[in-house]
């Protein structure tokens, strides 16, 4: 039985870490806290969870999390690295959800965050978890940072062609579609339904803190420099992300070779499907599965890939356990079927 | 030429106000107030506007407001009432699209706004602003209480029936749909994005303000008690109100004798369609019209009525225009098809 | 373990059966039939069952069926009748889904469904698969007729006061929402997402054919007739019904006494949660739970009862699933949680 | 008076260029035909009509068209090119909203609207009907053929850069996200609400016939081949286009001097907004304005424009009217603020 916890369990992420979670009969939850819910319990403020989950929100300072086997923080960035110092001595492993341990570099963090690193001691420690990739680093590891929604929805599709020198390096454009639940349960006019419905906006353009996040993981899997251009954009759905990626290709590829690469590099991961038509968030709504498909355009030299993504599952919560999982010696998609 | 001004502007009735007013060669905005976005550009707050609303946001204590013809006060309920007496010794005529001048009777206003009304002087002299019941009087108006948005979509169906005796005073249900934007502009978390998408909640359910608007202008217009069962329910839409009423009948009735009469009592009323098939909320969207159409159930002795109106239109600033248009002597469908 | 199999299995219903089904380990689900997707791979037709169903659409006349414990009857009403005669012969228990077999009375079947029925004689053999009504009834059934998605939704809030005699028994009004995924998967234009978005509008006003499946449980539970009269509402959200239902009390109750009898009523049902706030859908979205709530409202001396559940599940797919439990012996809940 | 009629009015680019017209008094619209719809009233259709336009669908053969000033062709792409030598021998002018006279290559026409042209005389005399590019042309023309919805979005933010050689002309990236209402009035299982709601899918990747049209319009303007690659991507809105488009920057520029360029180049257009932030499809909800902001990326040397339209007015029957304005010699902005 592995016992858990989640620290900042009030937001979206932690619900649906709680409704992933709840359904397993070899974890225990056993502590959710939540600053502004403390004292509630969690079915008042997610009815949804009445039945599955019998807790009342508790504080971080309690003594609930003590020496619980996995610590899940679902804090805002920037909050994770006051946090999670701490939190290490009493506990066994924690997953940060959150932004604050994803950089290797403390400058990137202060130039896209927008405030000073408290913890770079314990950036080198932390691995980066994305499980297609790092599988048997997070097995070691005691602290891992689960990737960002968007980078886990344009890495898995870069890292094959990427690798295997089929596109260039440079020159990378990812436009990304996100549902509104990305932005966190939050009050602001702009995620308003009224703002919202009807309509799309792009945002951060250029500025969003998930370029370096992208661009480090490309760069350090490639071995040199990657770059690429990053638009995100908010659409009116409530949960899912499609990413649409162009790139030109090095050397002429047929269609055929391209299938088997990405066939052979996700032979072993269960969660992401190659398929041979275009994707669409609908397929992947509620599951921790990455569908990428992806077509050849020889008129302009380029691949486009397309890839979905639940940002709250793949992109989150389910990622999340996937990495738990892993760090706890489990088949790694064990209650996320 | 006709000046006008609003109150309270930024917000979406301000903003459909503008909308509407700025389209007209005989009427002349002159003068946007808002408390929070003073001194911003009207284009700012609302890109829409661009090109059409060459106006900044004032302030209430400015002099842009002095001798204005006619000033929409578009605060919210509680805030109007402070507002109103002060700003008739500076303007012709103030309609108030607000709650606080509806109610002839301080006690119910007491009992359903939870608050003291602190202007009582007023409300006799108030003219409650349907057209299709009260022309003559608004016509003579120095200040009018424009409806309610959901009354609005529950009077015009009942008052045909009720009027002529074929439905009985009491027992009459009435379950209403409305559109997010009926909330008003803001940044609170019950309306947002993921709270509202892919969901349906009722609320206020027997408490809701509009009650004894609607019981007592059916009342009036009856000369002798009706009481009515009304459920708000919030649906993610962001425009519209669809209502659902069932009365039982006094004795019966045949189908052709009921469109006649709803024929007749609205043959002058240019915004109600009288339907022969079942109203949706598309038909209406953006007009000031209310469809009605209804059915007869033999079956269980009821009169089905149902309409739709576009609750920023009809139920609140395309009705405030048509009662500014009849204060001024102009037809009442200027500017408004 | 329990052999299955989804005869019409291409819609939503039978999207869901699958879904549902394939989740569990005590249940095999051998074979699903559609005879507009006969030779397609399922998970072709619906990608998101990629990984989860490996099986390929058959056709009813094939032998797939033969032999098996249960099998759900997905087809649309009228094509029920003509194939669960032969059907019953071949397999252990059937659960139709449609409405062939609800109506105890041929008659009613003729006037509601617009085509006479066929198989009569299997109408008395039919149990209604209402468990939170007819557990005892349905465990001893081999032709189980799961109740309609709206008569669920306003069964469960009207039985307890119209059994205990708190409510009157003619003169209840029920207005319904529902989700577009209730008219099935379907290519009309009236169903095309332009034609639904932002838009409301009621439908079969006096003539649906649940009204005679509602009327006639309840009046079978009460023992004496009882009419209601319901308004079927559509509303752009894919999944979930939002049922308000009022009703005159027949002496004045306390709201503690009502909790009291609810509570008491559904103490042993697993699927009905009693809320002490106003439900709204999310809460139930994905789940087979009916959640309930109700205020009283002495003003004019009404219950208002209002109901939750996801159409598809509860109303639908899940409703059968406990069904198929409690006629194998199973707790009712499992594998719906 | 300008007389007006409209072929193949009962489609949702017919619908809008109804609304638009009605209001106009300068314009009699004095035939509408559509196949299926014939014989039935407008209003019958479109319920929002009633009480706008007073008329009866009519059929293409009749001698409603004869005479007109202006004739507005709404027909599918392949129908138009049927219909349109006929006419042009009935009435004044002729505007087609549909794809068959956009492309001067018939060899193009036919590999990507994978049919043979069979009015090849008319693809030289039609004029390419986008106002910020052609206005004098289309003064002189008698055929106009109506830009795409999807090249309307993509030509008006691209043709500034890329004529100042700002830009270079190949490795241009155009992502598009569409409303519903882009596909037309169609009952398709694919457009089916509960297929597109909660949903994206990109489609007709490398292959969308507005391909070659973005492509020989852009190549046209600057003199020299100009190849980009597009992704239509379809969300559930019902209006509106957002397109973001990625463009390598040929040399260093500021910001300052590419608002210059922008605004220079459209000081004339009333319908282009060169706007100081991100725009967002709301801005131009029911409109005939483009929208249109970048982003200057000096760590990707590109340049990243965005630009928003409604689909069904400057991405159709607005842009059509605009049309109408300058061959008859009109103001362009007639009847259109």
């Amino acid at each position: 039985m592995i016992t858990a916890g989640i620290v900042g369990a009030s937001g979206y992420t932690g619900r649906e870490l709680m409704r992933i979670l709840s359904r397993r009969e070899d974890v225990s939850l056993r502590c959710a806290t939540a600053h502004a819910s403390a004292g509630q319990r969690v079915d008042a403020v997610y009815p949804s969870l009445a039945g599955a989950v019998d807790l009342t929100f508790g504080d971080l300072a309690g003594p609930g999390l003590d020496g619980l086997d996995v610590v899940f923080v679902a804090l805002p960035s920037g909050e994770a690295m006051k946090v999670v110092p701490g939190l290490r001595a009493r506990v066994g492993r924690v997953i940060d959800l959150g932004g604050d341990f994803r950089l290797s570099s403390p400058e990137a963090y202060r130039q896209y965050y927008k405030r000073e690193h408290t913890a770079t001691g314990l950036i080198r420690e932390a691995v980066y978890g994305l499980p297609e990739l790092n599988k048997s680093r997070i097995a070691a590891a005691t602290l891992v940072a689960n990737p960002g929604c968007y980078p886990t929805s344009a890495l898995l599709p870069l890292l094959p062609p990427l690798m295997e020198g089929i596109i260039e390096r440079e020159g990378i454009v990812i436009d990304s579609l996100s549902g509104v639940s990305g932005a966190g349960r939050s009050s602001s006019l702009e995620m308003s339904f009224c703002e919202v419905n009807e309509s799309v906006r792009a945002y951060k353009v250029g500025t969003h803190q998930h370029i370096p996040e992208i661009e480090s993981v490309l760069s350090g899997a490639c071995g040199s420099p990657v770059t690429a251009s990053f638009v995100p954009h908010l659409i009116p759905i409530t949960r899912g992300i499609y990413t649409t990626i162009h790139a030109r290709l090095t050397s002429p590829v047929t269609e055929a070779a391209l299938y088997d690469l990405y066939d052979r590099f996700y032979a072993d991961a269960p969660f992401v499907r190659i398929k041979r038509q275009i994707p669409q968030i609908q397929s992947v709504d509620r599951t921790n599965y990455c569908d990428i498909g992806f077509v050849l355009e020889p008129r302009t030299r380029q691949l486009i890939v397309l890839s979905v993504i639940d940002n709250l599952v793949k992109g989150a919560a389910g990622q999340a356990v996937q990495n738990m999982n892993i760090m706890t010696g489990l088949p790694e998609e064990t209650g996320l079927r």
